[in-house]
């Protein structure tokens, strides 16, 4: 199946990381090719990428010579192809919930602290690495308050997000919590994603997605 | 089947004009609640609402007592229980295009606009109005710039994003071409963004939603 499926990806970048669990879950090993995001300037930046992915953004799954990006996208493209094992729960208010603590994280959380971000903001306004490091701690704090309380009221919330099954909710949580400790948040004060976080590393698509288990890791 | 759904809105919100467009394509009235994100140090805030959604984010969408949150979320929530029309295309790489535009809007430029990032940006920062107009425009143009590129290059494209028919990626285009406009972007770069946003405002799901025809209009 491998010739079937090409991944561009980079070994620390969340969106990236979400696809390659994906990708794990469905038992697919595609071609991996790696763009480095930071090396010549971006090599995200580059015509041949460019042509691929106009957003000039990893990750980006070819399938059968058409292209899907946006990493969600991904997912969901995967599920349908795919549909065994699921990533999304059976019944439409499950799937509603799993998907809606993904966009908690993959909306509001995770671009509002995208490295290019970061970037215009010490390009334009002079801000420090500590100052772009504030801001990221902040949102992820945010996000991550209200996602301890929905997920710790709800009954549905099982060792993964929604019952006992990973779905994209966890694929996008899990990454998201590497994100967290690199800012130094703490977590103490998350039980319930620290228990899922723990389960969810146990399982292997998420364990072989780590960044540090990726071939371009540094 | 008013009494069935109630959306928690407010005109001017990008996302709950998505959850409108929706609502209004599937042929369902809602009971309409309002919550004003700047009277009041911001109604999202008070605590009956963030009892139902503990992200103090709108729109919230109420369906035989359960709670959705999350536009895109509400989106595919609408077209699982009522499939017709659909909101998204019948085919797994078309239905993967739609998303990828409707992502490529939904995560990358609109989180990055919120109101409270800019209100972040002031209060810590010290950073004017102006400064935050220029970092709204410049995200705006930099995800439009792209978008017009996959939009243009694509034979998919019809009068809407996606072919002849709104989908997902119409309903995340549309409110964001009035954000873009209230930040002076300079829209003649993106004929085929203007081409199916003057389609889209001829169809009356488009149209009814718009933030002046809401009742709680300013």
């Amino acid at each position: 199946m491998a010739e079937d499926f090409v991944l561009y990806g980079y070994f620390r970048s969340s969106a990236a990381f979400r696809a390659r669990i994906a990708l794990n879950v469905k038992g697919i090993k595609p071609e991996l090719r790696f763009i480095h995001l930071l090396k010549d300037g971006g090599q995200q930046h580059d015509a041949d990428y460019k042509a691929l992915n106009p957003q000039e953004l990893i990750p980006a799954l070819v399938h059968e010579g058409h292209t899907v990006t946006q990493s969600l996208a991904i997912i969901e493209y995967l599920n349908e192809i795919l549909p065994e094992p699921p990533l999304l729960p059976a019944d439409a208010e499950g799937r509603a919930r799993a998907r809606e603590i993904a966009y908690v994280i993959a909306c509001d959380i995770h671009p509002v602290n995208n490295l290019r971000l970061g970037q215009y903001m010490k390009r334009e306004w002079g801000k420090t690495d500590d100052d772009v490091f504030a801001w990221h701690r902040h949102w992820i704090k945010t996000g991550f308050d209200a996602l301890e309380t929905m997920l710790a009221t709800s009954p549905a919330t099982g060792k993964f997000c929604h019952s006992d099954a990973p779905t994209i909710a966890d694929i996008c949580l899990i990454p998201q919590m590497a994100n967290a400790r690199r800012v130094n948040l703490d977590l103490s004060h998350y039980p319930t994603l620290t228990r899922i976080e723990a389960h969810a590393l146990a399982h292997p698509a998420f364990d072989a997605a780590l960044p540090k288990n990726q071939p371009d890791a540094e």
